[in-house]
């Protein structure tokens, strides 16, 4: 028995790169006894030296009509799940798991034990293969050419390429004069060729009642060599099973469900390995037994049968399934390659990798998703811009504005995308800063500072504090951010946003009070000039507040460089160290964050991350940023989420039901830059621009605020505060840790919100950043109050307590309950909150 | 073998109208072989004389620790699904669906087979009964007494009232001088007690691994009288059966799944029937091979075994999977009691039951329930009060408002509520008669009519020819307008709301322009008057379209009832039965369908229809409301399905993630009464109300309009012109009718609403009614196009259609696929739209 692995995953890993046209196969008809390990992403399993068995189609042909018009009909199919056809509606129903019921299967099992096995087949066409499968000696020479002709006779496919009425019946007379061995034009045409991988191969169940049969007559054939078997599939594919299933007359639809029982069996991946190698009847029955070990059973009273189930998001591990020895060869599942140090150990070639000129951060981007992505992104950048602009210009009193954000967007987002070491990232202006800077602007405010001097000098300190951060490799450090620590600053940032939005719409109506009838202030003449009107005495009536960001909201007396002290003291430039010492732990939390998201194992980057370049190149950016006058920028989390999102590479070969395998991302530099040259560009938008009131500007950021508490784990949580044991939604996390110690845990971070809250009302509201180190080690002291396995589902670990993780087998939980599914529901747990501590 | 049923019909039916109170049974602990079948709504199973089984609690406790402490945990419970203990957690899993292993039931089988089968045992105690089971061959004496110490020990359960940790353990040190007899405390105040049905059994598994055993130990006993064994049990039921399951340290959790396996059998109605009928091994045998012969089998590769499956919406009916012997006796599952004349005929009574006083129109509302439900009814019916009459204020331009549509919803409310035959319709002005009433006031100012004595009489024509109607028992041609025509309607209406709502805000923008900069009108002047200000000015000059709804606008000229005549010339008075025809229509389409829709059989209710009657209310309240010019008013089909819903009877008794049992509907009078009483001391709210400004009313039907269309099919199969076949959803009636077929049937809709468009854009848009007549036209014309087949599935049938129902036998689609399944599918296709043609 050879070391091989069960056809699905080869299928998942060959699939991928290549669509060969159409015809390929057919010129290739005798691919050998199994198909060479030719996909360039089977490395892993050349290396392991195992080749991968072919995909397998699985049809059901069932004979109906039975007695007066008996014809064949494909009924139903399989790749991975099961499609049936729906006959009045005329189309192939969604995919869905096969669900059987257990009889029909154990009649299968009897009558292939009883019935003629074929392994290794020498038949090369439909006409020898229906010769050896009828030569039974239970069949009399004449009802055995009645069989014959009755296999010979062309199956009806419902086939979607001709139209959208089912095409067999009266559409396809049969002619004895045609060549029956030639695949139809339909084979060949259908759409199902196109999304199977080359290499696929087919099999066929065909199953009915035939009156004439005294006994039920069963047959399995595996043929050696597959071969094209005439219009016997849908598809033009080379058959490598064949399984036969007639008999007398039986109640109910017996062969109907013991052929959909057969096409489950070969559609099952394990099985499937086990056939392909099984020698005998004994060997194949073995297999039957070994899924029958598997399966999982309903109970009748409790679920209908009739239900579709729709195929799961992420189908079970196979790994499980195999064999001892076959799992110690099959190695991790996932190939680790996200670090550069990675490939160069295993890179093909002997001399240094990085003075080959690839050009792949720009020619990777010759795709058409590339295209759509930067449409998107750049909706979403200008849409950023033009509502942290508003509100930055809002905070600064005009300093600043909406064109002054597209010009700096642009500026520093290009100018990262061509520097950095992850260029996927997009810069903006994200709301922890954005909260920074307008209490630095009213801090400015109640010193009588000259802001823009006093914030180039806070940049400055920043971008000297961020270049430490570098050469010392301060991004270790970042691992001690938990979940705790980043949801306590997103619902601070998010209440802080609410209360904002909320607190300024209030304000307008006192500057706008509405008119009360009875009031003596009510009504009001709103006249237009005349032609001969004094136009200039309504500019100077027009209210102080305003109502649209029209921005004409560089200003007349500011040059384009900001000049390094102005009206202030020399000694605020030595001062701006405190606040810039601040702001320098919220863009290290922001930026680093981001990229360790952006970078993490699952969207299995190959190029490499650069958490320290970009570090830099931020830091490089604030220098220059503040001394033009223009926003902070540091990576946006969920803006850069969509970019990556809208640059995933997927295998387009699928089968139904299948979701697309996620082959990695599309990584360059290209989609990057043309966003933010868009962005620079979008200052011409601004005639349009300036009919935005304030007001959407505030309901934006009231969305957004609410959108990022309502994605929180911690707001589930203090929603399962209010809430009766019996609503409580079924959480993993209730699963495993008991309810006050969630409800503790919730508890403790309503205390720090709270805290945070009341330190950012008080005039030393400016040292919140410092406040975070507070959340890093009130989570440290909380190692003391919960245990390692509660932290685990409740937050994440901090780098000491991984450590300390192996010993979890001396719980209770696990020595006493199911660990098997324990360890399955931890994958499940989401690793990191969703939108993070940027508001953006 | 007696004729009875499975115990899951038997809580469905028993467990509905009392709660008796938990020491109950205790006092009495031998009910004999089998509960009296004592519950009132028993009536039908007592007709047939077959008693019901008594519901079975089923818990599984665990033998954990060996070797050193060794203790039985309970670790899982099932009354209809599983409940599992969450270890960690400390609580109970959701429930969910039981999944098996099928080797555990095989292994239990097994064991069975070998081991102890005790029937109709006569133990009294959990004592008597550890005697009994363990006096085995294959055991020592000493091992026997090690064996029946073990089986004495108090298990720990978990108890949710006791606190939040689990209660086992530490907390309850085991006494050897306890009384093991007694039920404990927390056995007693468990809360699944109060929720289990009187008379409910339990049953125990035992099950876990025993170094000291040599072989395995299986045992099954059903005790003759079911009795409190102690504190065996979670709660202090009676126990039924006992299932021991130990034996010597094997691999994986096999005792733990042969324990699933066991409580999931006793968990299935059908197993539990057989079983406390079974007389040897055979016939439990028997039962557990019945079982395994219904079960639905899940392929290993295409699910995972780990995911829990939460409790289907509708369980499978346990019908079919009676002998045929029993079916026959079941009769059908809902009992028919839905019109009064059946009531009659079973009435207890001799005499007539009509000349009884119940009260119960009034005394039935006496329920905490019909509180909340006035509460939220009357909310309902207030905000459609306001937009409403806000809007038809609008169109009547100031002659109704706000406060006339309370005082006449009031009125006319209370009135409908106090006489008509159906008494839990809410009466509302509808969006049919609105725009009806809209294209009326429009005509009669094109005619320089005087408006209220016109609607006057095209009120008294209106109640002249519903009277007719009534005469003529016209209500039965509502059959005629099927979902075609509904959807129709229903999308034309929401159309003309959407179209008007954002007219009119492109209105305000007209009347109130925005000010652009540039422009010469830049600027306004908002100036108060100042206390010595001429106020009148101010008020002369305020611009002449109102913006928000204040109501002081009876108005001054105008008495309490309307003239006959006005100014018109008296033929008008005639001329008028023509638009009254149109509106009859209307308002007998409304007003029927919305009485088909709430006396449908689903709702169970017990007082009988009204169809005739209710529309001669509503005819009455015509006249009316005409003579008073208040808005005219029609049955409302989403508040009156809001208040019925809100006073569903349900069963309080469940079984965990059982849905609630429907019992039936609170109708009586008084819950709409105080409703339409609050809504007419709701004019107290005016100071209030006048703050509303339009927009938000305009904003309020653009939404209705949205929601309406967005809940009809129609919209639905719209969107499957739009959309490729593979990202369709798996709507049913795509899986029995041609694609082809679904989009002609919707183009023909979409012509029929272009047509009813066009027509409403015109001079002869007031005859729009009239095309409802012609929609129910082109429907019939449909059948010439359609198979009553397609029809069943893309609208509902016409009343001659239904009749030739019975044929589709003969279609392929019948015979050849799975009718099984098509006819549960059936059940699941909506039968009307939910949302009605009254936009309301």
């Amino acid at each position: 028995m050879e070391m091989k692995l069960p056809g699905q995953e080869g299928f998942e890993a060959s699939s991928a790169p290549r669509n060969i046209p159409s015809g390929e196969l057919d010129s290739n008809p005798d691919p050998g006894t199994g198909p060479s390990p030719d996909g360039p992403s089977d490395t892993e399993s050349k290396e392991l030296g195992v080749p991968k068995d072919p995909l397998l189609f699985i049809q059901l042909n069932e004979l109906l009509g039975w007695p007066q018009a008996l014809e064949w009909r494909e009924t139903g199919r399989w790749v991975l799940f099961e499609e049936k056809l729906e006959v009045a509606a005329g189309r192939w129903s969604a995919p869905h798991v096969p669900t059987l019921a257990l009889p029909s299967l154990q009649k299968l099992r009897s009558l292939l034990a009883e019935g003629l096995v074929l392994l290794d087949c020498p038949a090369q066409s439909l006409l020898e293969l229906v010769e050896q499968v009828t030569r039974v000696e239970s069949l009399s020479p004449e009802l055995r050419g009645q069989l014959q002709a009755l296999l010979l006779q062309r199956p009806q496919h419902y086939n979607q390429t001709t139209g959208t009425r089912p095409c067999w019946g009266s559409t396809h007379p049969r002619k004895a004069s045609d060549n029956e061995e030639a695949p139809l034009r339909e084979q060949c045409q259908n759409p199902l060729r196109q999304k199977l991988p080359p290499g696929a191969e087919a099999g066929t169940v065909l199953a009915g009642e035939l009156g004439f049969l005294a006994q039920p007559l069963g047959a399995f054939v595996r043929l050696r060599n597959p071969v094209v078997l005439g219009s016997l599939t849908e598809v033009s594919l080379p058959s490598r099973f064949f399984c036969l299933l007639l008999g007398p007359c039986m109640l109910g639809k017996g062969y109907h469900e013991m052929g959909r029982a057969a096409a489950v069996l070969l559609s099952d991946p394990q099985f499937q390995w086990s056939v392909r190698r099984a020698s005998n009847l004994h060997d194949l029955l073995a297999a039957l037994d070994a899924f029958l070990e598997e399966v999982t059973v309903l109970p009748p009273g409790r679920w209908d049968p009739t239900a579709r189930i729709p195929p799961p998001k992420c189908l079970p591990s196979q790994h499980k399934r195999l064999p001892s020895q076959q799992r110690e060869i099959r190695g991790p599942a996932v190939p680790r390659l996200t670090s550069a140090e990675d490939r160069h150990r295993h890179g093909p070639h002997a001399h240094s990798p990085e003075l080959q000129r690839t050009g792949s951060d720009f020619l990777d981007a010759l795709h058409l998703q590339c295209f759509s992505a930067v449409l998107y992104i750049y909706l979403a950048t200008v849409t950023n811009a033009i509502t942290f602009g508003g509100l930055l210009g809002d905070a600064t009193d005009g300093a600043q504005g909406v064109l002054e954000s597209f010009l700096g967007t642009a500026v520093a987002g290009a100018a990262f995308c061509l520097m950095a070491g992850q260029p996927l990232t997009i810069l903006s202006s994200t709301g922890p800063v954005l909260v920074f800077e307008r209490l630095l602007f009213s801090f400015s405010r109640d010193y009588s500072l000259d802001y823009l001097p006093f914030r180039l000098w806070v940049g400055i300190w920043v971008a000297t504090f961020c270049l430490v951060l570098v050469a010392t490799e301060a991004s270790v450090l970042v691992r001690y951010f938990t979940r705790f620590t980043e949801e306590g600053f997103c619902a601070l940032i998010s209440l802080i946003f609410i209360y904002d939005a909320v607190g300024k719409m209030l304000n307008l109506t006192h500057t706008y009070p509405i008119q009360k009838p009875g009031s003596s202030a009510y009504g009001c003449l709103c006249q237009y000039p005349g032609p001969g009107g004094n136009e200039s005495q309504w500019i100077r009536t027009r209210p102080k507040d305003r109502d649209d960001i029209v921005s004409m909201p560089t200003l007349p007396g500011r040059g384009w460089l900001v000049s390094p002290f102005g009206a202030n003291p020399w000694w605020w430039s030595v001062a701006a160290a405190l606040p810039a010492l601040l702001l320098s732990i919220l863009i290290f939390m922001d930026q680093q964050i981001t990229a360790v998201i952006l970078n993490r194992m699952e969207y299995r980057l190959q190029k490499g991350a650069g958490f320290h370049l970009d570090l830099f190149c931020v830091a490089v950016l604030m220098l220059l940023t503040s001394a033009l006058g223009l926003p902070w920028y540091v990576s946006a989390t969920v803006i850069s989420l969509a970019h990556m999102d809208s640059l995933r590479r997927e295998s387009r070969a699928c089968a139904p039901g299948e979701r697309p395998n996620f082959l990695g991302i599309r990584e360059q530099r290209l989609t990057g830059l043309v966003v933010f040259i868009l962005t620079g560009a979008s200052i011409f938008l601004a005639p349009v621009l300036k009919f935005i009131p304030m007001p959407v500007l505030y309901g934006i950021f009231l969305y957004m605020g609410v959108a990022a508490l309502s994605s929180i784990q911690f707001t589930n949580r203090v929603k399962l505060l209010l809430m009766p044991a019996k609503h409580q939604p079924d959480l993993l996390l209730l699963r495993h840790v008991p309810l006050t110690r969630v409800h503790l845990f919730t508890a403790i971070q309503l205390a720090c919100l709270g805290l945070l809250w009341i330190i950012k009302s008080t005039p030393a509201a400016i040292i919140f950043p410092l406040m975070l180190l507070g959340l890093v080690g009130v989570r440290k002291a909380l190692e003391r109050v919960f245990s390692p396995q509660e932290l685990l589902w409740l937050d994440e670990l901090m780098p000491e307590e991984e450590r300390s993780i192996p010993e979890k087998g001396l719980e209770p939980e696990h020595s006493f309950s199911g660990s098997d599914s324990e360890d399955s529901e931890l994958m499940y747990q989401p690793k990191a909150p969703e939108i993070n501590i940027s508001v953006n």
